[in-house]
């Protein structure tokens, strides 16, 4: 931590201020220059709240220099992580396509897009069975009923699932069907919810919240790692702000800053980010191009009749028509979709 | 619903949006004007997704006409809800005062502030036993313990409780301590965890998530209403802009848009807002002169030995002294501070 | 400035930055904590890009430690600039408000207004000659025609002008008839004309851009205060957020951060920065509450009929209404209005 | 525009307001639902204030039908706009590419960054002369001796030139050197220099305010198109956002929104948008992939020398590495990167 004195602070307060970090625990190395004192405090505490010595007099400004995270820092891990479900693999060449539709409906419905999705070549299937909606009157999801119908669905084309589990109480039920278990943007920071994902040996699809910053989606991650589970794979899908035209802001240069500062694998979902289906090929492509380590894409094989985000779900032949241009972007970066 | 249609847009893409309306159960009525032409969409269904119709070929816009909320909205209760705990009543006349420490950390810290809340003439006690914390470095909070404690001070100082829950898993047993449970921002879209306090006959203190619209947190109170609980109220604590100097940007608008658009309560919390103690005052002087219902205030005797936000607490002195500015505010709008 | 190298840097790189920082003119003096080197950069360069050492091999941060503006800060200068304009002193124990119509669309209409806004003792009129239109199809104001008819009435009510000037061309022309120039939010990175503003003897009022930082506020007044023109008031009108119920976000917190980091007196305006008449008078006592140094109102005698933003002015009965709730607002703070 | 009344409202606030939409020149067509009853007022007037009609009594909400721009309109011209300044023309299959340094520093820099620009391949070259600088300190341009160099350098590698213009003042002069105009961010809502170069037969290239939506960026084009200029470049270069880490958001979901409501075409500019080199290549290759007309670049020899922006400019090897995988991706969309 450098703490940076007012140019108008006496030598008491700057006493003061190295008197306060020595009772913090911190050691002090003062460096006192033409214009003002400097002060740097020596001491590893990554969650010290700041403001404790902003608030003091004389104190103009302070600054963190330990990174709050820790476990998920390139610094504390050089390579890539890998993580391997089955025959797949995050986080390293291949770049993995994960599509489905946004809930699982029925029957009839997760079979017949588990059929598509597998036919293009994807080898992961999303669907969700508990539905976050911001409407309690809006359809929320089949629960246990649609964990079975996309384990089956999965199952018949072999495929890997992905389901989103809403609050700590669900995650044993959740964990009886999926391969990767997903938090929502709107649980980034359900901390009990992560405590909970990280006693578990199965990735976790962690999505970053909609008013997040890359390096709080970090510090989410954190959570889960130093629970004890080592398999963290992030998600880009927008942003809140003030342009209204598209439903979040798809915030792309997520993708190259988390490869520096983290060693976890960082995939982008463009069909949350835009919400409308005319502009979801375009940013995916936009993420195969940035050099995401995934794409997750909504499908729905009759979108009109979808519950829940029907308006942003590709339509088959527009999925497939994509899925060959991804192909192609990622292999000018000398990788390979999957 | 109202579907505007392109200038360019086609006699058969109107009848196709006709039709397709049909089929999601609205009756249409057309109004062709000299340049474009518009479909009214005659149905209720808060919940239906507009962009079903925004994609549609020749579709121009869609706008909601019906709010999303119901039970929340002034339309539907004219008067204001007043919410009784107590002695205390919630969007009446009187302007609440709520004030404690950030979290509970032992039974000296939370018998003292309890005490100078108490002499001050505060009727509310606030504290955390569940903290949910950037950091899980940090601290996470006493727990049940914590509880023990805040309802003992209450008790000794004949003081109602606030306190937060983090889950739906928690609800029991923070029901045996407080008087009114919290929901905090980063919550405010557990819906889990709304529909569980939706239960219970005890108030609900919603606050806004800190990158939630209004109508967002109005919806998050519908959950609650809608399972069965009238008594929500609501906080304004700030929000996240690209503004860096404070915490969050306080929306103090949101205090007079809340009373025109909903019949609950709506507090304001400037300690979280600003983040910074120095800050504290103006806007909590600001919270009442825009008309808040209650105002909460973090104080702590020894703010420097705070294991959460103590930078952001009063010192004792300070909260008094607010004290009697904020009474002399809410006077001049005819209001008596309690 | 101050950089923290990474954990994993080498020693080489570490010599790199401390070559180049002798390169660009500044000393180094090094700190090898336990984890990480962090090396003081002293020197005082205040436009120094700091990406220029962040995007070095080894680097992981670089903090800035003096301040980007000087006059306009509290440590150039510890007592609040007085700016006095005939009977009207803008910074001092006296809260100022200003009003009139946003624009002036006729004589009959000026005049109407500042009688209104004379006899409720308001002593500065406002209102804009030259408009700043999002669409080139809205009314653009009348010009020097304008100029000159808010001059007439001010003088007919012995009041103090007000009057926005779009670009350095203009200036010479509203010199002629102005007391205080008015900067409006979206010029307030016109450098060009900040520059020209500088050259004059007359206070310039800088309204804060609606997405700027208060950092970008104090670094455009000093474009004014360098070209040697001392005498600015700031004004905060509400920035861009997410929430789209109100015009803006008005961000209150920035009169209290301001007027600790500047000298200059700041006032604020929520007629734009809510931008709906039944919102105003809640935000305006909250300004006054929070300690502005001053309210603009927007105020017309037939705001139906107005040519511009005839829905945020207030009616002269609700004007009047609102004068003494904010006469008593700032008497809690020991302050006058006038 | 929609008028929704309130469930509340009564016959006789409908009454006021279809008579003042009548007095507003509109005529009103009433649909009176089980719940509401709405109201089409016909008309069109795309500059009117919908807020004169949200204000009145009983009205719930109002929208505008009409799209407050025309001439830009897809609907007004469904082809694209095509811009050819000599051999290169935008909005056609080919995708240009402009690069060159951030500021013009003297002759030696300016043609060395031409030569290594020209043998890459790119046919335009960017560079300013007169810099729009945050602080009055830094370096603000070298002025007409820049626009001298920068034409002179264009002239020997027969490139195009493009340079900002600050001011409608300055307009005349940066004509005489330049082949295209450059409106940067903080300028695109100066429209009186909007005005001034809708006077002028040659190209404007104007960029996103980095807190404009693409409305008001579109509204701003039709500034210049109303005055007389149908030649319009539009350029996303970030926007401002709650993030830190990154300068700007690079919003590229702008592009095929801007494509789908408009003729004109739209460049990317990453640069300026991400701020660090490290992340330029990421978010030029995703640019290319979402299908912008255009893609700038700052390039410099020397960055470390750079008196503007150094930290954003790629090397010259960088450059061209990227130059090749740009060629390759646009080439998958079956364009030609020129």
């Amino acid at each position: 931590m450098i703490v940076v004195m007012k140019k108008s602070a006496t030598e008491k307060q700057a006493e003061e201020v190295i008197k306060q970090l020595g009772e913090y625990g911190f050691s002090a190395h003062v460096s006192a220059g033409a214009e003002q004192t400097v002060i740097g405090a020596i001491g590893v505490r990554p969650d010290f709240d700041i403001r404790k010595i902003k608030i003091m007099d004389g104190v103009g400004d302070v600054f963190k220099v330990t990174e709050p995270f820790k476990l998920a820092s390139r610094s504390f891990r050089k390579e890539n992580t890998l993580i391997k479900v089955k025959d797949v693999t995050f986080g390293g060449n291949e770049v993995i396509a994960i599509s489905g539709p946004c809930a699982i409906e029925n029957e009839e419905q997760v079979f017949a897009i588990a059929e598509i999705v597998s036919s293009a070549g994807v080898r992961v299937l999303r669907g969700g069975a508990f539905k976050p909606r911001s409407s309690p009157y809006a359809f929320q999801g089949l629960g246990e009923e649609g964990l079975k119908l996309i384990r089956a669905a999965a199952d018949r084309y072999d495929l890997v699932v992905v389901t989103e589990v809403l609050e700590s109480a669900q995650v044993d039920l959740v964990n009886t069907y999926t391969d990767i278990f997903q938090v929502g943007a709107r649980n980034m920071q359900n901390f009990p919810l992560l405590k909970e994902l990280g006693k578990f040996k199965k990735p976790v699809l962690l999505k970053r919240g909609f008013s997040a910053t890359i390096e709080e989606l970090l510090m989410s991650a954190e959570y889960i790692l130093a629970s004890g589970n080592p398999d963290v794979i992030l998600c880009e899908r927008g942003i809140r702000t003030f342009e209204t035209y598209t439903r979040n802001t798809f915030d792309l240069s997520a993708i190259p800053v988390v490869q520096g500062r983290s060693h976890l694998p960082i995939i982008a979902d463009p069909s949350h980010a835009v919400g409308l289906r005319q502009l979801v090929p375009a940013m995916a492509r936009a993420a195969a191009a940035s050099g995401a380590d995934g794409i997750m894409l909504e499908v729905h094989h009759e979108p009109k009749k979808a519950l829940s985000d029907g308006p942003q779900a590709l339509l088959p032949g527009q999925f497939r028509e994509l899925m060959e241009q991804l192909r192609s972007i990622v292999s000018v970066l000398g990788r390979r979709l999957a």
